[in-house]
């Protein structure tokens, strides 16, 4: 409990290594580091959080590159989690995005951190927000959560923040914008991304209108949705965007939404851990194994041995 | 009861409309129907269940239609249930795809059955493997099951049937095929599409030497994962891809792997139908309510506030 105690305060401080250290305790063993994050949590708060999505392709992982650059510029730290998509089986991340985010890993102002996503068994939407969680404990102004804008548990990240951005690039093609279609509604800020090309009005304009067609969506408490044109190669944008963050931001405090918000994305956190917290218990005992032999023998089905198993938890 | 019993034993003959109702009823309303869906569990195992996967673009609704088409051929039922992609707001399916199957929908010896994603409280793998269940007790010979190989849920759905088919397309961009190694390596049989075109052959060569690398990941018992060459536009390699899905089942009861992994596979189920139990329980009460109060006034973090709510569950 003495080294807990002062892991926490050296994260509280903002020490590189404590913070490291902490978030490989919080991916892999979470019941262990419990005590810790209860700590951690009551000094979070202070940090901007937002939430940055968009499909493969759509330059999403330059962007937070540009704006940590942005931020940095104007004398903030920045937290950034990323969401790798990788194997389920071999748990390695793949993209080589990271790679281009060397040029801020020597920046004391920012600390990237990549979750690679682990399979069923994983709890990624918990290890990622309490990731957040420790970078917002250890005074970083702004935390970036990266993830790509396909699947559920992806989403569910991504709109966990206070603010969500999702990045359109133009010309992609159709099932991959179809795919795209559930991102979409969640945005607070649309970014067209690589706006140096020339059909990316033609992406301006259909996300405006599909904004004018599903404007009753989602009660964002008289926050217009901008749709932001930018461009990582000529700068194109980037401190409009980073500015409109901050607009958002009032936004939230001076509407009244930010509670409602932060209620939602609450219930949903704790349900998310209620779960991650069942499956890791039902992958440690027998009586998962009792339960599997039963169906398989014909005595009941996976639906009344799940609630057989729920019941005597 | 007694209109429960009498739908269960419509289904059962493989009437159309006693289909179709109680998959509405598993869908919406999943307690209601747990006995029901006992009975029709215990009339499952005959069908062969197929698990068909592959990213945005790589032509797998199509492959699902001529694989369809070639077994109807051979005088065997098919059951298709598709996932679509879908918003978490508006719940509405959206890609067309299920359009291209008209031709197949006018065939009384084919099913098709499009389940939207439903956010984070839908319980979809549930729902999927349940409307599954209903088709193989209803007699349908080979149930595919078809989802974006995108997203954990997805991804595990896939992996829930007996043989797993990953379909790849030429020529996709490397964000796209990068999302897709995480879902290469639960196939048992490898599917390259619109191998009409001329960089099929990298594709195939690609998938081959990955394969030679990646051998030892998952014990297959035996069965040397193939990379098959097909285009539905010149129906090349569909009658050598339906053999080699029968020869994939014999191999399966041959070499003992079925019972391996139907016991991965109902385990996994009988969590995830669990975990949904638990969701929907949090869901409803008001204890979730009381736990996010006092998640805000900084009495306790999510994660103690989620071990209280299992504990008095």
């Amino acid at each position: 409990m003495k080294t807990e105690t002062d892991i926490v305060s050296r994260v509280l401080s903002g020490e590189t290594r404590a913070i490291a250290r902490l978030m490989s305790k919080v991916e892999g063993r979470p019941d262990d580091s419990a005590d810790m994050m209860a700590a951690i949590y009551a000094k979070t708060g202070r940090a901007h959080v937002i939430g940055l999505t968009g499909v493969p392709g759509s330059g999403k992982s330059t962007l937070v590159h540009v704006i940590a650059k942005e931020l940095r510029r104007q004398g903030k730290s920045v937290g950034i989690v990323a969401i790798d998509p990788s194997s389920p089986y071999s748990g390695g991340a793949i993209l080589g995005d990271r790679v281009r985010m060397s040029d801020l890993s020597t920046d004391e102002g920012v600390f990237i951190r990549s979750l690679a996503t682990r399979g069923a068994l994983g709890g990624l939407a918990r290890a990622a927000l309490d990731t957040a969680d420790i970078l917002d404990a250890a005074g970083f102004d702004v935390i970036l959560i990266e993830t790509v804008g396909v699947g559920q548990d992806e989403v569910d990240i991504a709109e966990s923040a206070e603010t969500v951005l999702v990045v359109s690039a133009p010309g992609l093609g159709d099932d991959v914008q179809a795919i795209k279609a559930g991102v979409l509604e969640i945005a607070d800020i649309h970014v067209v991304s690589k706006c140096d090309k020339d059909e990316s009005s033609r992406t301006v304009a259909d996300l405006k209108s599909m904004l004018k067609l599903g404007s009753a969506v989602r009660d964002r408490f008289g926050w217009d949705v901008p749709v932001l044109r930018t461009s990582a190669e000529t700068h194109l944008g980037i401190s409009e965007l980073v500015e409109t963050l901050e607009k958002h931001r009032l936004h939230l405090a001076e509407s009244g939404e930010h509670s409602v918000r932060k209620k939602k994305i609450l219930s949903k956190r704790i349900i998310k851990t209620a779960e991650d917290m069942l499956r890791q218990r039902l992958g440690q005992g027998e009586e998962l194994d009792a339960a599997v032999s039963e169906v398989m023998s014909g005595q009941t089905s996976p639906r009344r041995a799940a609630e057989t198993l729920l019941r005597d938890l």
